[in-house]
């Protein structure tokens, strides 16, 4: 990397799952929409063809009109040759196929319990932690390894898990964790003073929020606009609104825009423990007592969200399959759409370009006092060149300190029992799990079956 | 108070609830067994009969063969009289009757949730709590304002939410609370002991434990016996006998002798976590999830230990107020039994006659890291002269972390919800509680209807 | 305040020592320079005559070429009044007159102590101190009552001591202290890069730092200018310009242009200690051990700075009220010119309008975690609607960690002792200040006497 | 080891530095003193002639009249042979000879700094430190290969660095640093009160303190005698005495008979900040601005205690030498004579045969909350079967907080720079030392001095 009359040149970025038909595709469009950094992005993937068309799509992307710079893609056939040079890591990878994604949302089914997401908490969270901390701990070795001052940004989830064990791996890696949920409740907070108070054009970015707690699982203790606390406001707007549900405004984004849901858990939430959740309700619910919104799938529906079907995401991908085949063909033609995702603007602060303060997922050295030390939480970060400070985000608030702290346990747990390849304490951890509401002997019998269902990638554990 | 001859002379004990068929006795015979303290015991009680009948029991005591020490007795007609010139103050009341109690224990099951004890946690306790955190508010402001400088010593329960509040109403006060718990986890692995290791005639304060957890939700980091590490043989042990359970060696002092359990939910977490719990396996299961050890009664008693009723308590009340109504008039000769209590010990070594280090219950300020400070956790502690210092016990460790974090937050809240007199606060404690493994309209109602049983004494509440 | 179109309007700042010949006038220059804001400043000052000719000149600047917005001025006759729905108090004052000050800084040269600014640390910041601790209780009190919601922004020295009375005599107050001391360091740098690397232009926010430390005494944990780590080229830097000094590039704006200094303490300190200190030398040398650099007149000059006398500020001031009558009377035009502060910036954050992350000084709550919770530290912070929140700034660095942590307990004492008005007490922080190097017995006749000398302001200390 | 009846069998000590004639005899004469354990000894030492001698004199203990367990001593010629099968080690080291310490004492004298010990802080304990923590090293590694369970006490100065480096080298050791000048000003304050309350026979342990600080530097934030609290007494005895200084009761155990003091820096520094402290004041003054109490020989004089000179000490040596020689040839008869110290306790509290509370030398795992974690405390501590637990001190006292936290973080940087093997670092340490009071051309030629006359155990530092 170097500068040259202001821009910054030669950028290396290693992408990680790089053959991915969705994050991909935006980073792509975010990178030509950028005016002052260009460089080289190396695509990775276990699905090598996947990365090779990818290669091409990227290529293209410096034709699209309005790109503002121009980004060289190439396609590397190993994990370490793909890390070669890099600036930065970006690793966004789906840790086994839909088949073992069934297994871990539907399975529980059986034993009525049901999730909406099932890639973060939950037996479906668990197992897939399962399966994604050891290809977490490879890679962090090949950046300790390769490219040990690189910048690492993590997409793949469970978001939590992946990057206490980046660090555990290599403590000394430079590495964050960035989701876009909280965003999303802000574009929800901006359209509800909308409605309420008649401002117009409110974007997510002024609705400035301290944010506490864990990936998926985030609340925000300050809500701001401009001079207007929007505490008492906003516990107007949800005794208003926490029946019906509310559902103006939804993004619309291409990446995101299935999964909506009514805002009602989230309301809920509010209205009962006193503090703004920020993270979509099919996240938040997943961390509740199963008995609050995921009891059975009506119970589901009355409160607004859907539980999403691996059968969906099957088709979904199929859809995806052809994108990609007529995006590389010309068939499709591209065009620049901006994702809303902070990524790009991340890297350039990184580089020294700018300044930004936004939320990640970075071990606990004290920015929320009442969590354990070393635990990873998401809170504000300020980035700026070579580095990621968090901010001091405080205590988590009392009224909602069983729902977080528990999770934290259990997810540590989880990461110690992958280090240690065993599924005994594994099962500690998901026996505690807010959704698994059934008896001890059926929650084994629901654990065993689940380790069978993916028992291909769980080959390391006894 | 002072020292004549090594003796300390006019010890003042003001006893709060002093009209007690239970521990009171207890009391009397283990302070007329100390042969190096002397002095007066004021006790009140809002049944002013129950503490003059106490009165003249109590100071009979000082004529039972065996007596080496002794102590005037009278009744105090109010609180604040009965503190006066203090140098301890006992607290041990009974907040409510047995018909609130009966509506704690019972009414729950009703929605299907069973409680062995129901006056720490769980939808009993939480409800118990709100009727006991006002009694501790007064007697905490009456502490203030009549003997700031005495000594605190609570054995009221709900354990943590008292400490809490007494501390919460007057920060500097010196008080602590006391439980015997750890006690019997002790005795119980002294037994285990002599059964593997042939070693015999351990007792319990050769066990060394290194003590962690909230009242009633101990643990023991450390067990060890002389040069043996109890750690690795409680292990085979615990494979030995989690499934049959195990009842060699039960405590038979008449104070607890009932109640008995056969420690299979502690052999099952233990085998679970990795880490022994130190308290009944009937407060142990109400910490735990609904599902595991409390789901019914059959399970209850797979389990090994019973659910308390309370008309067993009314029946044993009755049996107690015979029996007192016998030693006042003499029917019943009264006899020292030591009670293996560390009270009167307590009180030595705060008046400077001795050192010791036990477990009590005191504000969390560092002495586990990983819990939020100014909870109230039970530690050891190290008692000299004017003195209790808690050890640095250390972090919870990971595997139950999540059991633990989350009752500190629902005991937290509660006594929020308590101060501020607030009902909705309280209820979002309750729904969290491991026990209310219910649905969220289901869990209102049952919460409105304990409320509504119990109104009597929750009438500053909206 | 309120929103139209974009702007904040009717902003009400409040200014404490408002007849300053300095601040002030900058202030001045900067509201106007702002394009989004506009509103009224009240000036209090106890010469009421000062705030009134800076009505005068403060109106004046609305008229100035290129003022973009307008402030409307008037003064105060109390300090409520003065402070009256202030949305921001600003806090300047001088402690006493130059009288007491030529005490602090003089006096102690008859004992061999010789400093080179005496308002901070060192027998003249502490006797400083002590009397404008007592002003800043009355502030807070009154903050409190009249305006407690608005944000105060102090500029006062001793800055920590200040900043500590607002919290400890309210501690709900929403204040911060602002210094520019990092900003000419930032400064320092970036000309030393240009000589170095060549690179032209560099900005002094373009060197990112990470911020620790105290007031004045301040460092920087990472240096980064884009992709450039600073921290080898300055070591290469400060081999090559310790032993010359290095005074290319020195600010020249009209409010910090005297004291100016050759760096030499800088780069001794970083050759030593392997931190970049981040303040003027002057202060610099304060904070160490009286030997080092201020031993003699000769001993400050060979490191290439001055000592300020007050005579030359008495003469300064003369200037200064000559400067303000022909402001007043208009015989000299007035001109806008950026300060380089980030006062108005901070307001505009505070507003909603921007976000941004500048240094500051606030209480402990773990930015610092090696440092005791509570004492005022200075980190960057991040600043938006409402908002001001520390960074993590990590652990004070060992080699400079006893340079340091003597300076936080000395300056927590004697906020200790001046709320206690116990002179004694202020002298035990006193004997142990790095300057006080001289016997007990000269420490205590040296700090009798100036208390003696500036008596006046000390009239509620025994 | 192993227990019969009640006796710890077998235990096995390895004793670096066993050829001491002065802590080794006392530790013989302790060891026979002890009915409840018995065991072997294996004496270390470089001076294998001085270790065999003492393995004679060992021996010849077990026929003391009043024995009561019996020792039987053997010499390793390595020090790893030395550690094998150790339960506990004994380290009692002299790093370097008296000639080394000549010049750690005396060198500084040319530059007008004067110390009453030179073997802690100081510039005579920092250039000791320097020799001493390659060897501490190189013991932790033997240790961490050969016995890694074994219980290390020790006895070394000096005792923070020494402490630090054994946890630094081998983080898992089971380690603590022992000393005994807390027991000293225990015994001070009991004669104090036998003095002035008229109470007789009052012993050290009746003295209930809490201790906080580093070694030879601790201070007591609660001094209590049974029901009193001593802080009133003491600063009306402190008030009387101060100027007079006490001598009364002076400790005539022939371990630590010379180098009295007249506690007059202990009440100097009592009455100043409040606060006591609780070391010998020889100590004491060394950690304090070097103008204070050791500006020259008359001022030391003054403040009545005395500069050891290492003339004396290699007198001292050369008496001991001699008795040595009659003991070995029975010249000399034996008795045993209790030392007073805890080490033998300690021993039986770790293997279980009692508890006890007692002061040690540990790493800071939050028992000092505003001193950094991991640098080395002293604090009480509770000893049990297999565990030291360090005491929740609380915070070091503000008033006393600068003279603490710079030695902290001057040790801190000691310990790193030798682990770096750099002199460079040291000065940067040395040059912030309370008694390097001279400029800095002159202190790095002190340095450098020093270094070069003890540079055959420098070898290893560039």
């Amino acid at each position: 990397m170097n500068f040259i009359n202001g821009k910054c040149e030669n950028v290396k970025i290693s992408y990680i799952g790089g053959g991915s038909r969705g994050w991909a595709w935006g980073l792509m469009s975010d990178l030509v929409s950028c005016h002052d950094m260009n460089g080289h992005v190396t695509l990775y993937d276990i699905d090598m063809v996947a990365a090779e068309n990818n290669v091409i799509i990227g290529n293209k992307f410096n034709e699209v009109e309005g790109a503002k710079s121009h980004w060289d893609y190439s396609a590397a056939p190993t994990l370490r040759e793909g890390l070669k040079d890099a600036d930065f890591v970006v690793i966004s990878i789906l840790p086994g196929t839909f088949d073992e994604m069934a297994s871990d949302v539907h399975t529980p089914e059986k034993y009525g319990i049901y999730q909406s997401v099932g890639d973060t908490v939950g037996p479906g969270g668990i197992i897939r932690a399962l399966r994604t901390i050891p290809m977490m701990q490879e890679i962090a070795l090949a950046i300790k390894d390769v490219c040990p001052n690189a910048w690492v940004i993590n997409y793949t989830n469970p978001m939590t898990i992946c990057v206490k064990t980046l660090y555990k791996t290599f403590p000394e890696i430079k590495a964050f964790g960035c989701c876009h949920e909280v965003f999303g409740t802000q574009r929800f907070i901006a359209k509800a003073i909308e409605d309420v108070c008649g401002i117009e054009n409110v974007t997510r970015d002024e609705i400035k929020v301290n944010v506490v707690g864990v990936n998926h699982f985030t609340w925000l203790t300050k809500m701001q606009y401009k001079n207007i606390d929007l505490y008492p406001l906003m516990t107007e707007f949800a005794k208003n609104n926490a029946k019906s549900g509310y559902t103006k405004g939804k993004d619309t984004n291409w990446m995101n825009n299935s999964f909506d849901a009514s805002e009602k858990v989230k309301l809920d939430l509010f209205l009962r423990y006193g503090v703004m959740a920020a993270a979509g309700d099919r996240h938040l619910a997943e961390f509740c007592p199963g008995n609050w919104y995921l009891s059975s799938p009506e119970n589901v529906k009355n409160w607004g969200f859907g539980l999403t079907s691996v059968d969906w995401r099957k088709g979904d991908l199929q859809a995806r399959l052809e994108k990609s085949r007529k995006r590389v063909t010309g068939e499709e033609k591209l065009t620049i759409l901006p994702t809303g995702e902070d990524g790009v603007n991340q890297m350039r602060s990184l580089v020294g370009l700018c300044n930004m303060t936004t939320n990640v997922n970075l071990p606990n050295r004290g920015q929320i006092p009442n969590l354990p030390l070393g635990a990873v939480v998401e809170t504000n970060a300020h980035f700026c060149a070579d580095s990621v400070t968090p901010c001091q985000a405080g205590n988590i608030p009392t009224s909602i300190y069983p729902l977080i702290s528990r999770i934290v346990g259990e997810q540590e747990t989880v990461v110690k029992a992958a280090f240690a390849r065993n599924l005994d304490m594994a099962f500690a951890a998901f026996a505690c799990d807010p959704l698994v509401n059934i008896p001890l002997d059926k929650a084994r019998a629901l654990f065993d079956e689940m380790v069978e269902n993916t028992k291909e990638y769980l080959k390391e554990y006894k």
